[in-house]
């Protein structure tokens, strides 16, 4: 992770502002041979698009992606593959809305990341929070669609789990639910809860945090690089990096802290299908490694800073303003979050996926067994 | 973050089993000129040492550190400095008991990565944890002294805020107590609350979990990288890295979550010193670079594995057994970790700071302001 | 450098085929607030653009660039400037020709990379090379357009010093006359044998190679990162990567492994600027870092791998065939790869420049100074 | 390649300065499962150890190296084999003379890196070259004999080809031959013209330049990541990162600029063992990926700036000075070059295979063929 690259071997690039021309994303790394088109992509980027409902953003984006390269007919099968160089996907910016940003230009909105990009560089691209726009997540989640082509049998899914104070009933979580409603929520019973807790907050012009949780099952034992290439540790940094991530935990996290040793470390007996765990503690990563399990992370989400309150804040002559930021915001950017903590832990996935392959030839050793398989 | 080596401008690569003849670090691309001593970094190891408490490992280890290349004396002052060239640093193991394994050598004990470093290699160095030992955190430490001669102004201090279920009280925190416990606790009245529990726990062979908190005073606006050098990104990596590890929050963290907008967002106002938050929600943080005030983050670690309670795993051969892990193991590995927060936290600031000034050539733009100072 | 990126902290990702909709490049960790166009830019993709000549391939690519993130208005000036993320630039294909392919899409041509791309990848865009065409080099000169500008005082500038057997005089190398002549030739009296030797070529529809000659002129002491980030290493990869480069050479290169000692090594005085060397065998460059004299290297081109003549090959079927090359092809492709190399040596520099900055804070200790000037 | 690391799954970093205690490298991200002893390791070491005979240093250094880490037995043969974690060799430093160095300490060192280290760092360790003494190869000597063993059926051999303006009869080449001389030469007609040669040039105090031909055979087609990490790219790199390295060509090299596209592209025709190539002026490698054919370089080195000769050179103070170097030093260092040019192609390779391996999961696609094998 550096700049504006992440991961090793797989490996994504990302580029663009809300209101340039275009954003988009190079993926580099990827194996050959797999069937890419770009409606499969689109699949993914459609569930992130915003316009979709009443507790998103109004802006009105069709996010329709392009391929420029690295795919090209497969001569066997006639189908559109990836070529193993590099494949730049571009989505262009339609609804940017030309305007008069005025004062905004020069004042720093609370909690944005206005005052540090100007500290940093001194010029910025003030329209719609120029690089710092949550916009760039599109990029992601059309990289992460790429990343579940590497995965295959993996199946990655992510989910609200609270929102505000609201917290999920555990003993309620069905993963079937989560697209049922607005919210991501797994859990029917919370969804009204939910949906009057964000009607007040949007009508208060204010906004909230959420927690998403996502699980990644069918990742093997062996994938992930001690000490510091740790799977959970290229987790936390890949899901840190999401726009108004504020925490990753793994597994019981921070949970874990009031646990006994008991009650973390998780027993093993053999399964039908190999060594199996009683508990996931551990979120399925020891060491830095899989174990088997499901990969189970959550991350937080502070609130949207963009609200309607009048805030205390400088511009960039230094003078004292108040301000309300006006606009067309998510009141809680969690929920459109979802697709994009899915598309990073893909990408994280994939990446360990090809490395584990790259230094032991892949596959892993089953205890009782005769070699790596 | 890669295998062994973190950092981009400032790196890492540690090397070193628990029990093999030595561990160590490689420093690279440390700026030219910095005094150091092998004396300046022991200080530091000292902090980490085991042996030093009830509540800690009784492996008698010296941790003497001896620098091998990178430092030379300089003909201006006389003393020694870097060179700019990798400081090569290592830890010779004396205390690594040579005995007979037994068993032990093809189990799995439940909690630790015996399972997963067996099933990604096939081989393992099984004593005292091989490469996943809480040993190698030394190198970290060693590292992160360096780190600190870079950080000049910047002051960087951990303190232990929950053991188990009891979590200091934050009206009371006080981190000049944090030096006057065994516990790194920085809220007095904790204390004999703490050491009643870890005594609970020590009888009874179990172990506790612990959350450490770090803040780093004196960063200034501008270190970061976005998108994916976010320096919370890179910070979370780091810290997610350090054993045992499962959670890791910036500022506000968790709890943000359930904040409203108008809690999360922290106001601005022009102080006698420049910009200053009214609060600091974000943990020092926005839009992945620093913001002038703290950096704060705090860490979940999970309880120590190795437990003398009898728990159900399995072995190389993928026979069901019953083991309990003996062994001189702290009852609380995130008492231990605090130096090792620390270090991590110097080592990325470090690097954040080195490259913000390849960048930028260093300094920030000052609201009202004649440019970059 | 690693897949399709190169350098550190200026750093380029390209991607794009020959034939497919169009290719370009993304250039992170450019320094925020340098001026910038795409009419700069383009400048300096009109001394690469094809289809200007006859003795260059007569495709018609107007190789138009546009800027797609990274820059904004400069409120101080109202000019363009970079704001220190990513620059997104894009090259559209126009003149890719629709044809069928027939044979050739299945059939190696002797000399390019038909074979390997196909046994490494299994599937590959045939059409104009795909990935491999020289097409791709566009997108280097376009990131040298931005590293021209972090480079401020250094001129860089390339020439060609050999094609086929006829080297110039260095007696005679005048850099002024490279641009009074279509062949980048800085020996005026070598122009009509060059001309005459590339007329026979091209009417026996063979090929001839070359060799480029490159310096950079105000190159301060101190860029460069030894052991294995050697500015002489970083050059060589750079200028490797090159479509149809088989050799470089720095400075003296291989005429100096039959120097003497006395021969070799340039002897120093002082100047009325500083510290002044009496040769430059070294090419500017002692233990990895530039020493204030012009960096100075030389690529070897092959000729072009497309001919007429009918050579012994195989295709995708294991099937022994004759195959001609037909098509738009340059004779000499050394004669194009000029504003490449210059790029390339730009891009390393504009690197190495930044990361001493990183390390040292920039500037360098001058003999009888008073430290870091 | 990075400051003192190189390689991306496959990655060394070396320390150590000429006079420092110590000496060593980490050799990061090979392979479990690979025997390796120290006894293996000293077998290369040998081969580039000083103090031989007459025509090389006679700085007598045992280089007696020890494996630190990353090894452990094996339980299935009771032999010694890498575990995947990083691999911590160290060669102590025992002739480095403890003497007064003088004047030496301040002065420049014509053709040596004395003055740009000066210049960068401000500070450099000074006896014996410091971090950019020759001695910092044997390290990377180290780092190549993990590397072959990876590399398995890959056959890696130097050979001098050139001692000053004497080179030898490609025509009497004998690999055989290079092992029956004191100057791995090839061609045994030649050996007694190099001896006359290297005993004038140490006579006279002077020194001379050599070429150093490396192939390696048994290449699968297949390794390289164009464009950037392209495998020529790599190497190119590789070999101008060792000391006194002033070029690198792959095959036919810069002889290939005066070719005609008939001489330069290799011909292909149906072997008994699959595609085979008539010719091999591509030294193996087309569009940055193995062809299957051997991998051919060619490295030009500089003569020893170490002279007796009286030169003109400066101080530290910016004093005009005139100075002869004294000590032990080689008069071709390009003779000791050999084994270092091994391990560096041997370290491109197993790095290109591996990264091969993540990418594809190995293996190539044979004309022919039914897919990957």
């Amino acid at each position: 992770m550096s700049h504006n690259t992440f991961g090793h071997l797989f490996r994504v690039t990302t580029w663009g502002e809300s209101h340039g021309p275009a954003l988009g994303c190079v993926v580099d790394g990827c194996p050959p041979g797999l069937a890419l088109t770009a409606e499969e992509v689109q699949v993914w980027l459609d569930q992130r698009r915003p316009g979709q409902g009443k507790f998103v953003t109004q802006r009105q984006e069709p996010d329709a992606v392009k391929i420029l390269s690295g795919v090209f007919e497969d001569e066997r099968t006639g189908g559109q593959v990836t070529t193993g160089t590099p494949i730049s996907m571009m989505i262009e910016n339609v609804d940017q809305r030309s305007r008069d940003y005025g004062e905004i230009a020069t004042q720093f909105r609370p909690g944005h990341a206005d005052y540090t990009y100007f500290a940093k560089y001194g010029v910025r691209d003030y329209r719609g929070g120029g690089r710092a726009s949550a916009r760039e997540t599109a990029s992601r989640v059309a990289a992460g669609a790429v990343a579940r082509k590497i995965l295959g049998g993996v199946t990655i899914r992510a989910a609200v789990v609270q929102i505000g104070p609201h917290a999920i009933d555990r003993n309620r979580l069905d993963w079937d639910q989560r697209t049922e409603n607005a919210f991501w929520c797994p859990d029917a019973q919370m969804v009204p809860v939910w949906e009057e807790h964000l009607e007040q907050v949007r009508k208060a012009g204010s906004s909230t945090g959420a927690i998403v949780e996502v699980e990644a099952v069918g990742v093997p034992a062996g994938w992930g690089a001690p000490i510091y290439g740790k799977l959970d540790a290229e987790l936390a940094a890949a899901l840190m990096s999401i726009n108004a991530s504020k925490g990753v935990e793994i597994g019981a996290g921070f949970a874990s802290a009031a646990f006994s040793g008991e009650e973390n470390a998780d027993e093993m007996r053999m399964g039908n299908d190999g060594p199996m765990f009683l508990s996931n503690s551990a979120g399925g990563i020891l060491g830095g490694i899989s174990s088997g399990q499901p990969v189970v992370a959550r991350v937080a989400f502070k609130p949207t800073s963009s609200i309607l309150t009048l805030r205390r804040s400088l511009n960039e002559a230094g003078e004292e303003i108040d301000l309300r930021t006006k606009g067309r915001h998510d009141p809680c950017v969690g929920l459109r979050a979802v697709p994009v903590v899915e598309a990073m832990t893909a990408c994280v996935l994939a990446d360990a996926y090809l490395r584990h392959r790259g230094q032991t030839g892949g596959g892993a050793f089953v205890p009782g067994g005769q070699g790596r398989v």
